[in-house]
């Protein structure tokens, strides 16, 4: 098995770490021409151009866009018709999920000053979100749950699902999964035309102030052009995983836990770090071992070949120094005291710690998201959750003292700045 | 005057608000190329592309890059320079906003489950952030503690700031600004290089994790284009005041009010909805008159002219409709009991409630942030503030009994989702 091999003391080992875990999302120009075309093609012909691209693009020929909404009671007929023991696995998956977000919802506050001046912020949900699902073989009923209960918890009124559905085909998991969410519209429409349907508004679809979910790139593209006009989520990479093991972790768990994230995508990265280099050893055996068993084997051979890293290091310390700056998306402790090893932590989606925690648990049903940074992001974002379906408004309420006092100090810093309509305005409240 | 007058009753009413606050940030090919090439320029040069730009687009000519910083004892020494009271100003503005910005900070907080299982989130702070500050006019000394207090506040352990110093020219108040608000570096450089600088880094610029603060529209460009690689914050366009009004605040305070948002910029945008016509036109007068005497008259005539409007609603839970429609920046509730209203108030960037609250207050020293959302995104973003400069990661710390009931569900999801890694790498832990 051909993995890159690296060590700390190395003399080249920063620069060789920081050439292995960089990477540049495509921007490509004919996509941007084609986005921008599909864009202002909704925007102006509305639903007329989203049938014409629904057409096109995903060989679904309807009468009228009114044929492309998915009506709540397909939604209830999948979720009928899914095995027991899926439809139980998902409802167990979303109450943790749930129960989780509950506990992210940010409250309202304020306080009064001693001359009965109020500050505070009120926190309100967003009114109408988009939830993007990729069709084909890239829709998952996991992501669904994962992007659409956050929003519910914050209070989101209008929950709008787009998924396309090629030639037809549908996903009943991802949408007795949408059943379980509780998201208020499903339209099987996807690509550039369903985020600008989202963004815009149509005679259909109901305009959002928020676009959520994973896409190709044409999707990804359209997000980015629509960002300002209402919100987007980060922008994902290929997934990618950490596993900092002290060497006392079953060699065959962690190879396992290196394939669960390689068999996403050939791009995806799954790195190991040990101070034990027989470990390193062990778990390089156990990945030529396993490998020929997996069913994902290419995707994963690939992965292995292209992205992957086994890196010795002087000790537990070094290896976090190493985890932060990579700034994982998933970081798996699997040492002895992960208690001990977290403080040092400073840049990761999602840690997972001890040697009982998968990192497929939080891919499913451990409760917290599993939307989360990508491509060293962490060090400046924050795994999805019900704050990004919430926003902020600052409250401020003078009493006539307040203003007083306030007002004097407003005046000079004003005036500073050559800005005197702003001192008059509070010069005017001033009472002596 | 020439202020457009708008009412609800008008069958029109609805479209007519949607032209007038409709705005489209200028989006231009030829910026867009010259600042790709800055960009790769200060990417593949470092520092000589930095000294080169600054020489071009700021008259500055200097030995080398070094010569660009400005050390912490120029900024003691604004402080030391500039008059007592603005001094004065200045800190009790930076203490005010620090203490809001306390009461923001988010904490960690994590929950053990009774099958040992713990669950939590752990934030931290950005380790470096970049504050992009304008040169010339716009110098503003209040924008400086508004960006820079919440950072530090956060723990931001490195603050960089880049003003542009055009021919040299150092605004002394903004340095002294900096000075209080405990900002780690300051370079004297600006424009789409600077950007790049804090972007990637240059053998003196630190790399930063994530850059915030106005600019023109090449720092603008730039910062979207580096948007990914680093956080950013939002795009601001031009500013707006939304003031409702029962009709009983004196005309003149509502005036200067309105005034306070146009002098920024022919672009600003100042609306006043009342239920009282009468009130409209008292304050329509009061504009009129008060306009020969303000400093800035042009910049707010043109204000006034193309972007401004007199709304008359029904009544006030009709005003709050409207307002949520705008999303304004800055809203005013200069009505006998703002409380009753705020509840119906859905988006707003910051709300000032009561007669007495001039929304000047909130641009310098009530303590909530200035940075605000524009143009109608308050439906989906908040202030600036602490939480801007902190990320969260999510924890997961599973019990061997929880791995067990955790790992059969997860199993049952990935087959369904055809990633038998996944399922594999949880049914490892099971321990049947």
């Amino acid at each position: 098995m051909d993995i890159a091999r690296l060590a700390t003391r190395d003399p080249d080992f920063w620069s060789r770490l920081s050439r292995l875990t960089s990477w540049e999302g495509v921007s490509d120009h004919a996509v941007a021409t084609a986005v921008h075309e599909i864009l202002e093609a909704v925007k102006t012909r509305g639903d007329e151009a989203l049938v014409e691209f629904t057409g096109r693009f995903d060989r679904m020929s309807v009468e009228t866009a009114a044929d492309l909404e998915i009506p709540q009671a397909r939604l209830e007929a999948a979720l009928a018709a899914i095995p027991a023991a899926q439809r139980q696995a998902l409802e167990v998956a979303a109450a943790r999920v749930r129960a989780y977000a509950e506990r992210q919802k940010l409250e309202s506050w304020s306080f009064t000053e001693a001359d009965g001046t109020l500050l505070g912020q009120q926190v309100t949900a967003l009114d109408a979100v988009g939830l993007y699902v990729p069709g084909g073989k890239a829709a998952y009923p996991s992501s669904v749950l994962m992007n659409a209960i956050p929003a519910k918890v914050a209070g989101v009124a209008q929950l709008v699902m787009v998924v396309p559905t090629p030639g037809g085909e549908v996903n009943d998991l991802v949408l007795a999964a949408a059943c379980i969410a509780g998201v208020d519209r499903v339209f099987a429409i996807g690509g550039a035309q369903a985020v600008a349907a989202l963004a815009y508004g149509t005679a259909m679809v109901p305009r959002v102030d928020k676009i959520v979910g994973p896409g190709n790139i044409y999707v990804a593209t359209a997000k980015r052009a629509v960002f300002g006009l209402v919100g987007i989520d980060m922008i994902a990479g290929p997934s990618e995983i950490l596993v900092i093991c002290d060497g006392a972790t079953d060699a065959d768990w962690i190879a396992m836990d290196l394939f669960s994230q390689a068999e996403h995508d050939e791009d995806a990265q799954p790195i190991l770090i040990s101070p034990d280099a027989a470990f390193l050893d062990r778990v390089a055996a156990a990945l030529a071992r396993l490998l020929p068993t997996m069913e994902r084997e290419q995707i994963i051979a690939a992965s292995l070949r292209q992205r992957a890293a086994l890196i010795e290091v002087q000790h537990l310390e070094e290896a976090a120094a190493v985890a932060n700056f990579i700034a994982p998306e998933h970081l798996e402790l699997s040492v002895a005291d992960p208690k001990a090893l977290l403080p040092l932590i400073r840049h990761a989606g999602a840690i997972f710690m001890g040697r009982y925690t998968a990192e497929a648990l939080g891919d499913y049903c451990a409760g917290p998201n599993h939307v989360l940074p990508t491509s060293r992001t962490a060090r400046f974002s924050s795994p999805l959750g019900v704050y990004d379906f919430q926003k902020r408004s600052s409250l401020i309420f003078c009493s006539p003292e307040g203003a007083q006092t306030l007002g004097r100090t407003a005046s000079v810093l004003a005036r500073g700045e050559g800005l005197t309509a702003h001192a008059r305005s509070a010069e005017f409240r001033l009472q002596d």
